[in-house]
C-alpha cells in the first residue's frame, strides 16, 4: 500500500462537541446529570484521510481527536459530572479498534504518532478518574476489539453483554502480525493484572472471548445476558458515581484557540512556533502573561480559558501536536521563553495557594498533561536561558524538560532562572517524580536546595545542576550555532531512541512502560516485512492472499 | 554488506580458560590471591567469523563467551577470590566496543541475540557483587567506548586513566546512527544516576569525555594522571575487597558438558533438545536426577558439576543458547519434563534447607540465571503437564516461565505438580519477583496457598491457578496438535513482541528496563534504514561515503 498520508493535509487538533462527527457527549437527566455518557457512533464515510471507511466503529485520529476533546470539555465545562459512560451506538459492535486500512496506508512516523496520541488520550481516561475524581464505566453492548478493547480497559469497570456473539478480543498478534497498539498488553497484566498465560492465550485468540469466561479470566467485570444489560450498566454506573471524589469545581468555557498558520509556523497569544526548514529546527516560545491575570479562583473562573495558565498551556499542546504529526523533518526544537518573570511568579502563587480548589486544579492537571507531551515528543529539545528569558517555576519546567539547557553567562545583561512551588511536584512526570527529583536522583538534596534558592544567576544555575553548558558572551552565538548544528545532523532514529531511554530515570509506572517498552516493541513491529512489507500481514489484510511470513524468530 | 552469519557454524558456547584466545583470567599473588584479574587481550585475527578484525580490543561473540565463561568459574572455582579486575592488556586502549563490521555484516536476529547475550553477561558481573559479594573495578588504562564502556559500568567501581587521550565515550549514536547495545543508557541514568542532559551530551559526543570532566559528570570514579594509575587502582581494589561480602565456599571444578549433536537436537544428560524442522516446533525435556544426589554441601562438593542441580541446569542453559542462536527459525517450544518428581523434591529439600551454603548458594543462583534465561529467550514455550512429568519444585518453575501450561486431565494416570520452598522466592525474575507472585499479581495469597498445598492433581493444579488449559484425554492430542500449529503459524515477530510485554509484570527493575526498553528501540533502530539501510551510518561505517539520512522523526 502507498503510504499517502504524508502528502495530505496537516493534522488539527482542535474541536468542539457541536462539530463532532464521531462522538456525542450527552448528559441525560438521570443521576441528576452526574453521569456524561460518550457514545460512539463512527461515521463510515467521513474518515480523516479518503481511502477507507470506518466501518464497524473503527476509528482514526479524527475520532480519536474529538474523544480527547470530549475529556478535556467534560473536566473544564461540566463542573456536575462525576462519572462517565462509555458506550456505542452501533447494534452488536462497541468499536473495532483502529481502522486497518487507515493503518496499512499510512507512514510509519504517522502510525506511531497516531497510537502516541491515543495511548495519551486513554491515559487522560485514567488521569481523569484518579486525579480529578471522575470515574468511568465502559458499556459493551456489543464486540470490542483491538483498540476497542484497549478503550474499555482504560476504563474502570467493563460490562459486557452476554449474547452469545459480543466479545472482547486483541486479533492485532494473529491477524494482522503487529501489537495492540494503544497499551492493550501492559493493562492486561499490569492493570487488569490479569494471569500472563490467560492473556497469552487471549491475546492470540482473534475471535476473543465472551461472556462468562471474560469474566472468570478478569477481562470484563461483569457479563449479565443481553436482557439484563441496561439494569446491570446503571446498576454499576451507580456504584461507580458512589465512589466518585470529584469536587465542587467552577464551569469554564474552553474557547476556540487564536492562531495565525503559516510556511513559517503558527503564531498564538502566548505561543509561537517558528519553523527553519533548512536547518530542521524549530524555535518554540512561550510568552509571560503580560496583563492582569487572576489573583484568585473566583477571578480565574471569571476569565476562563483566557486565563495565561490555560491559554498559553492549550497552546503549546496545539504547538506541539503540529510538531508531531505536521513537522516530521524537524528535530530539534529550541525552546525559548520571554517576558516578565515576576508575571509567572504571579500565576505561580496564586496556583499553588488554592491548589485544592477544583478550576484551579483542572487547571494544574491540564498543565501537568501538557509537560508529559513535552517529554514524549519526538523531537530534541534544547532550553536557551538568554536575557529576558522567564524560565521561571512553571516556565522553568520547559527547561527541565529539555534534553540540554543552554545558559548564557553573560557579563552585560541579568539572565536567571528561578524555581517556585509549582516545581516541588505538581507537574509530575510518567515517572511519577517530578522533573526536579528526576534530574538530581544521583544528589536527591539538590532537589529541596534548588526549590528553597529562589532567583539564580548563571553561575549560581550551574552550582545547582540545571545547566548543561553556559557558554559566554563571545561564545554563546557559536556555540549554540554548532550544537543545533550537530543535533541536526545525527540520525532521527538515533535520537528517538535515545531520548526515550534517557529522559525516564528512576521508578517505572504502568505509563513508563507503555510508552518506554511496549511502545518501542510496537514500532519495532510496525516496521518489520511480517507486518508492513508487501507480503506482510497488515499489508495483505482483507486481501485474497494469505500473509507470507518469514520464520526467523528474533 | 551481505548479511553472512545464517550461512556459518553454530555458535557454541562452552569453553575454558585454557583454551581463551581473547581474555586472561589470572590470580596475583598480592592480597593473599583474592583479587581475580580478567585482562582483555583481543586477537585480531582471531574473530568468530571471518571477514572483520577484532582491532583496538574490539569484541564479537566469541569474546564474550569467554567473559561469561570466566565469571561462572570465578564463582564456582575460585572460592578465594573476593573482588575482581577488569583490565585491558592493550595500550592505550581499554576497549572499543563491539565489532562494527561484524554488527555491519550480522543478520537483524544475530545482532538482537548478540546483544542480548552480552548484556545477560553484563548483569552476571553486576549479580556477582549483589549476590555473591564479589565486586569489581574496572581499570580503565586507556580509552573505553561504546560497549568498552558498556563493560565499564557494569562494574562497581571506574578508575581512568587522565593521560590527555583516554576517554570514555558513546559513539554510537553520532556514528553509527544505533543505540549503545549493552545497557548503557540506562546504566547511565538508572545505575550511575546521571543528570539527564548531561547523559545526553556525552552520548552524542563521539570522541567521548577525559579526566576531570568524566569524574564531574558521574561518568567514572576517578581519574588520576597516568603516573599514578597503578597506585590508585590498588587504593580503590582494596577498598572494594574491603566491602566483599563473599561468604566461604568449597571449589569445584565446571566439568565439560558431554552432548551429542545432530540435525535433529542435541541430547545431553539430563536434558534433550529435539528439533522439528517441519513444524518449526523443538522439544525440550528436561530429565529428573536418575541416581544419588547430595544430601549435604559436603556431598554436593564432592559430586561437583556432575551434581543434578549443577549439570542440569549447565545443559539447559547449553540448549538455550543453542534455540537462540543456532534455530532461528524453532518458533515454539514444548516444554517437557520426565523422571521421578520425588528425586527433584530432595533435591530441593537440600538445596533449601542449605541455602546460606556458599556452594549451594552458588548453585541456586546458576540455576536462577538459567531460568531467567529462559524468560527471556524469544520463542513460545510451552509446558506439557503429562504422566510421568515432574513439574514439581525447581522444575515447576519451566512451567511457571512458560507462556501457557497445558495439563493433562487423565482418569487413568496420575498427573500431578508440586510446588517446593524453591518456589518462595529464590528463583526471583528480572521484575524482582518470583514466578509465582508474577502469576498472581491479581490475587497474591494465591502464592502462600500454592506453596502450602503440595502435590496437587489437575483439578487442583487448575483451581490454584496453575494451569492454563487441562484437555482431558480424548481431546488431549488434538488440542495440544492445534495449539502448536497456531502459535507456530504467528508472525514471530508479533510474538517476540507480545511475550516480551506480557511475561514480566509488576515492578521494573534496571534489568527489566534493560531488556525490556532498552533492547526494545535498540531493535527498532537496528532496521531503520538510517541505520543498516544500504545508505546507512553502520552500513557505510569505514567507507569513504557520509551515510545518508532520512530526516523524518518518529
Amino acid at each position: 500500500m502507498a503510504e499517502t498520508n504524508a502528502t495530505h493535509e496537516p493534522v488539527r487538533f482542535e474541536t468542539h462537541p457541536e462539530r463532532y462527527v464521531h462522538w456525542r457527549l450527552e448528559f441525560p437527566a438521570e443521576n441528576d446529570g452526574a453521569v456524561a455518557r460518550l457514545v460512539m457512533d463512527v461515521k463510515e464515510e467521513r474518515g480523516f484521510r479518503p481511502g477507507y471507511p470506518l466501518k464497524l466503529n473503527s476509528y482514526d485520529i479524527g475520532v480519536d481527536i474529538e474523544l480527547a476533546d470530549a475529556l478535556q470539555r467534560i473536566r473544564f465545562e461540566h463542573p456536575k459530572v462525576r462519572a462517565v459512560v462509555v458506550t456505542s451506538a452501533k447494534d452488536r459492535i462497541f468499536c473495532s479498534g483502529a481502522n486497518i486500512y487507515m493503518l496499512g496506508s499510512s507512514t510509519h512516523a504517522f502510525k506511531v504518532n497516531f497510537c502516541k496520541f491515543t495511548n495519551e488520550t486513554r491515559l487522560y481516561l485514567e488521569e481523569m478518574s484518579a486525579e480529578s475524581g471522575i470515574p468511568s464505566l465502559c458499556a459493551l453492548n456489543g464486540t470490542a476489539s483491538g483498540g476497542g478493547y484497549e478503550l474499555a480497559i482504560a476504563c474502570d469497570d467493563i460490562v459486557l453483554a452476554d449474547d452469545g456473539s459480543s466479545a472482547v478480543s486483541f486479533p492485532e498478534a494473529p491477524l494482522l502480525a503487529v501489537l495492540p497498539g494503544t497499551g492493550g498488553l501492559t493493562r492486561l497484566v499490569d492493570k487488569r493484572k490479569i494471569r500472563r498465560d490467560l492473556a497469552d492465550a487471549f491475546s492470540t485468540v482473534a475471535e476473543g472471548v465472551r461472556g462468562k469466561r471474560a469474566v472468570e479470566w478478569g477481562l470484563v467485570d461483569e457479563a449479565p445476558p443481553k436482557a439484563k444489560f441496561e439494569e446491570v450498566t446503571k446498576r454499576r454506573t451507580a456504584a461507580i458515581l458512589e465512589k466518585s471524589k470529584r469536587r465542587p469545581t467552577q464551569a469554564i468555557v474552553l474557547s476556540p484557540l487564536e492562531v495565525k498558520r503559516s510556511d513559517k509556523g503558527a503564531e498564538y497569544k502566548y505561543v509561537s512556533l517558528a519553523l527553519d526548514a533548512k536547518t530542521r529546527v524549530a524555535t518554540l516560545t512561550v510568552k509571560a502573561p503580560n496583563g492582569k491575570e487572576p489573583t484568585t479562583p473566583e477571578e480565574l473562573a471569571k476569565m476562563g480559558s483566557s486565563a495565561w495558565a490555560i491559554q498559553a498551556f492549550r497552546e503549546l499542546d496545539d504547538a506541539l501536536l503540529d510538531l508531531r504529526f505536521n513537522q516530521p523533518n524537524i528535530g530539534v526544537v529550541s525552546l525559548k521563553t520571554t517576558g516578565d518573570a515576576e508575571k509567572v511568579l504571579a500565576v505561580d502563587a496564586m496556583l499553588s495557594k488554592h491548589k485544592d480548589d477544583g478550576l484551579v486544579r483542572e487547571t494544574i492537571l491540564l498543565m501537568k498533561r501538557v509537560l508529559k507531551r513535552l517529554d514524549l515528543t519526538a523531537k530534541s529539545f534544547f532550553a536557551l536561558v538568554e536575557p529576558r528569558s522567564c524560565f521561571v517555576g512553571t516556565l522553568l519546567e520547559l527547561a527541565l524538560a529539555a534534553d540540554r539547557v543552554f545558559m548564557k553567562d553573560s557579563d552585560d545583561d541579568d539572565v536567571s532562572v528561578s524555581t517556585s512551588p509549582m516545581n516541588a511536584g505538581l507537574f509530575p512526570m510518567a515517572n511519577g517524580l517530578s522533573r526536579l527529583q528526576t534530574r538530581f536522583l544521583r544528589e536527591p538534596e539538590r532537589v529541596s536546595r534548588a526549590l528553597e534558592q529562589g532567583a539564580m544567576t548563571t553561575k549560581d544555575a550551574v552550582k545547582a545542576g540545571l545547566v548543561t553548558f553556559a557558554p559566554d558572551d563571545i561564545d554563546w552565538d557559536d556555540e549554540i550555532r554548532i550544537a543545533f548544528e550537530e543535533r541536526a545532523a545525527m540520525s532521527p532514529d538515533a535520537m528517538t531512541g535515545m531520548e526515550a531511554s534517557l529522559r525516564f530515570a528512576g521508578p517505572e509506572t504502568m505509563e513508563t512502560k507503555i510508552f518506554g517498552r511496549l511502545s518501542a516493541w510496537q514500532n519495532w513491529i510496525f516496521q518489520r516485512p511480517n507486518a508492513v512489507g508487501e507480503r506482510g500481514a497488515l499489508t495483505r489484510y482483507g486481501k485474497p492472499e494469505r500473509p507470507d511470513f518469514n520464520w526467523s524468530r528474533t
